[in-house]
């Protein structure tokens, strides 16, 4: 019996994570619903049943496309770990696909009421899982390599419970204007990583990387960029048109300005972390006003400001966090998501807080129903910023929060950092050899007929 | 005159095919026709073919993803047979896309007529090809590496013909439930392929993986990942949304209890094998009834428990297979489309066997016309479990013929199991180096000024 | 003051891109507007609004695929300049979708007026800027390793302003059917390319690969096959269904034809560059007429041609237009978009030349708005070919003046051809050793024992 006891107290975590997940099967059993014709009152028809899957579907695929093999394929840039981020990255984002679903909709009903009512499982509740699923795994990004898969498991449990009570402050009570989450996405991620890793990552750990898993990384980066617009998409009319036609053009100028601007300061080259990174930039800054945005230039302008901003922040932010505040941060979120987040807050502050009817001649109530109530646009500019303030605040203290958690002896530590095998049963991929190298191996050149002392 | 004999009698098989593709064209040219509203009598229009295209299109291309990408790279886990993999499976594929579409249309006039009728080549026959298509390569994935190119393209031709006759069997004569071929794709896909591994695949091989293969097989197998839901979708209506959703769900459920799950049983730690299949056994498990699952907690159930069996099932049926019954399984396709296809139509035969219309308050009719037309439910159920007998016996039965087929002197065979050189003229690649050692150099470590004898 | 100075003369061509994209900007700000109810007059509703994002963004993001990950990866086979290569794609093709949405306008107004209207930025103009944008890369391909990152800045800079006008000159004023740009996009980018080669590329390079960066490749060449339906597609209706299924039969049977007709001229075998290349063939042979095909198995058929005419294209052209003409052609687009886009045109010509009502009883008119305007049926066929000739015309003449504007002392050229060095600050990648064997060590063996001399 020693044995089983010592099994439990080595795998108690995956015990209870299985748990976790039975409680998740029977909380869908009681609350969730697929709508249909019947329970719906005769609201919902075959008919709109199959036109949400013709236009909710394929955005729904990209989404998951940009969070699956995308930032899953820019974290394997990192050397001997590429295993461990893109499997890790997967089984965070499918946890948090089923429970945001759930969280969303609880902390909705204390915001806006509806107890009583079923969770219907439609098109626009599976977006909201995603955008809470990027956010998790934008956390994870911070500090990964440098926790334990329990750990990471336990940070993104508890993530995703405050990301839903931030979306849901800002958006149901705040009526903020936040449409794909510029703060709530990618502030809000960034921030709770980074401070989940000032108090609880591994401090000396250095993230490297090869030539062939920078190309992994390409790869990520390109089908982030290409999906992003979908991200930023709303549910209906011109602003979903123009939330990704303004996307789009954000990101072809970010990609622009950082292939133009980093070798100004690089000595005329480009650096690899710039073009897996900064050429996002375009996406994150129009994240909370992608569909309010009315002029395609503006969408442009703010893309060529990310990408400057952000060649910035990964020349002068990174270095400074990492070596003054001695702060980590594994995958540099801090430069890409956080600053441009934090600057999404503020524009989103700016053109709420100056909207008139004359720019918004066929859509004024939909994109500002707060102001079409009787809020003056001065006010919804200051609810904005309290959106900005809420996420930085929720984030930031949840983060330390669940970082002090984590450091609980009861939680297995990682022994050496951005290493497959601290996680990984490794077979016939002689991984250990080539960890070693990685398809970089120490050429040894050998001369015939010369001593070796030579070598 | 020799040389040209010799010439034909290496390379009789190209000739073959190749006549075999011009016989298709003329096949296309006599049956094949793309609907108009003349051709139609006018009962499509220029809008339905319109809308047809944006709500099939998204679709098709999400299943070649699956296919092309997907199934091809996960097979690339192989070891100096990357190559190979991907590209046999991108040539068995569009043979199969190719032909499908013309046996399908025979056998289904061969069950309910309409011998007079053109195949108009719309979206939903296009959608058949591409199942009968995965269920091909899943064939191939069961003994790929151990037969020659010659052999795939006859055991896949053959392959094509008798998949269709299972299909028409099952869905046009029996009226079974079976959306998106659990029983028909996987069970079929997995049981062919292992009866013609059993015949006339070499024995002794052994497929071994490197680091960098399996980060391609992660790839592979997160599109596939992404893309099952569209796979198992039907065709209209609330079916349509369930099938996907149920899907999606169920796909996050079998990766979560892969990922809790292995560490269990394997000392704390994840497998890549595991990784790169049991993640995918939520779509297989509901392959057969994404559609008819009325409640999203079963489909997340359903996905939980697949999970759990493909990694006990790559634990303990896979080493059974391989070493006690001497069935050698390339990628263990058993394990996952074998399995959880099995259990796909146990699953249908109880959900359609106990069906209602309570349960089905508006669509009952469409999603159990048999039911509808005086069938009991339980007869239901008993065809359900027909299915499958007819899946597993037409499979296994063919399969066996076909592998005899394959021995015959004939066909050219694999002369070393698992290698590239036996197909690919070699140019610059420095191949023969690179096999050697493909990225895993057996790094000679040499102390600068130590005899070489020391090494 | 000196050092200043240095620094703009080093580097004038990043400062002078960044005022381009400023200029762009502009641009957009004066003439490129969002269509809204208001500034239609009505015409344009909400409803129409999210209509043409369900219908347009999966095509768009499709195209992008095709561009950023299919072409970029496709180019990455070239040993050590992998990264050089898809970032590279990455930026061209992303200044060229901004600014040929600006010139497509500029022309169409020349050609048919309007110029007060604004540019409404919607799908059909997004679409026309990725027709210019593959085409751009094309003939980037045809260059690529071989010039500076300042000379494909001006090269591209100075394509999209001709390829605009070609597109023009042959839709709006010849008013020919070019459907996906069978020569707009594949004739004219690979002869603009060949010429700039001829004039200014370097010449001594060789293009080596190696076995992981081929697997990329095929990553690639597959995500451009998938996407290829979606490029070809038209714009409405029954063109618009027979535009995909004429392109995805046809690039099944270019598949088929390149792996059967490949060992028939290689000694049994495949080799790499047709598996990369003339399996896309079929899509490019039928991009002028994808719409006006009527019949299914002409697609097939021609699809079949292109993938024979692709395989003897790389044995016999590719090395003749190098030895003999001296023209290097890095990345073989002569013998796949060249000559595919120059039969294509041939073929467009013999269609359009033989069309009859009988033969387009439902949409004779959209397909040949000229024809039933008045032309007969041959002039709109010698329009076709008159349109080839404005195509090869006006690639090579400005291709040659590009060219030799690019050899011009004021821009940086290439030290090293194909080297990622020439371009990119490299940290902790360990690039330098890498690029020395690329994952195919010079692997030392090395027996115990021995002395060094039988090494």
């Amino acid at each position: 019996m020693a044995s089983i006891k010592e099994h439990f107290a080595k795998y108690w975590i995956y015990y209870l994570f299985i748990l976790i997940e039975m409680t998740c099967i029977i909380l869908y059993s009681q609350f969730v619903e697929f709508r249909t014709f019947s329970n719906s009152g005769g609201d919902w028809t075959e008919m709109m049943a199959q036109e949400s899957v013709v236009a909710g579907w394929p955005i729904l695929a990209d989404m998951n496309v940009l969070i699956f093999i995308g930032f899953g394929f820019l974290l394997t840039v990192s050397k001997g770990y590429g295993w461990s981020a893109v499997a890790i990255n997967f089984v965070l984002a499918a946890m948090t696909l089923q429970w945001s679903t759930l969280w969303n909709s609880f902390w909705n009903r204390v915001f806006v009421g509806g107890w009583g009512d079923p969770i219907f499982l439609d098109f626009n509740i599976l977006f909201y899982s995603e955008y809470v699923t990027w956010s998790a795994i934008i956390a994870f990004g911070a500090v990964y390599g440098r926790l334990s898969f329990a750990q990471y498991l336990v940070m993104t449990f508890i993530f995703i419970f405050f990301s839903a009570l931030s979306w849901n402050i800002t958006l149901a009570s705040f009526v903020a204007n936040d449409v794909a989450g510029g703060m709530n996405v990618h502030a809000f991620g960034a921030l709770f990583g980074l401070a989940v890793s000032a108090v609880a990552g591994r401090k000396e750990a250095k993230r490297t990387t090869t030539y062939i898993s920078n190309l992994f990384g390409i790869l990520g980066t390109i089908f982030i960029w290409i999906y992003f617009p979908a991200f930023n998409a709303g549910f209906f009319g011109n602003a979903n048109f123009r939330g990704i036609v303004n996307t789009y053009i954000a990101m072809t100028a970010s990609v622009f300005m950082t292939f133009l601007f980093t070798p100004l300061i690089k000595d005329g080259k480009l650096t690899i972390q710039n073009v897996l990174n900064a050429t996002l930039a375009g996406g994150i800054i129009v994240g909370s006003t992608a569909d309010i945005i009315v002029q395609p230039w503006v969408g442009f302008f703010l893309g060529c400001l990310a990408g400057v901003v952000s060649v910035l922040g990964f020349e002068y932010i990174v270095p400074f966090v990492n070596n003054k505040l001695k702060i980590q941060d594994s995958n540099g979120v801090l430069a890409l998501h956080g600053v441009n987040g934090i600057l999404a807050g503020i524009i989103s502050a700016v053109i709420a807080g100056t909207a008139t009817g004359a720019r918004y001649p066929d859509d004024f109530s939909s994109n500002f129903p707060a102001i079409a109530a009787g809020r003056t646009p001065g006010v919804q500019g200051g609810y904005q910023l309290a959106t900005l303030a809420v996420v930085i605040a929720i984030s930031i203290v949840t983060g330390v929060l669940t970082g002090l958690l984590l450091n609980l002896s009861i939680f297995a530590k990682v022994t050496t950092p951005f290493d497959d095998e601290e996680l990984w049963a490794l077979g016939d991929e002689n991984y250990a050899e080539f960890k070693k190298t990685d398809g970089e191996p120490q050429v040894v050149e050998i001369k015939i007929g010369e001593p070796i002392n030579s070598i």
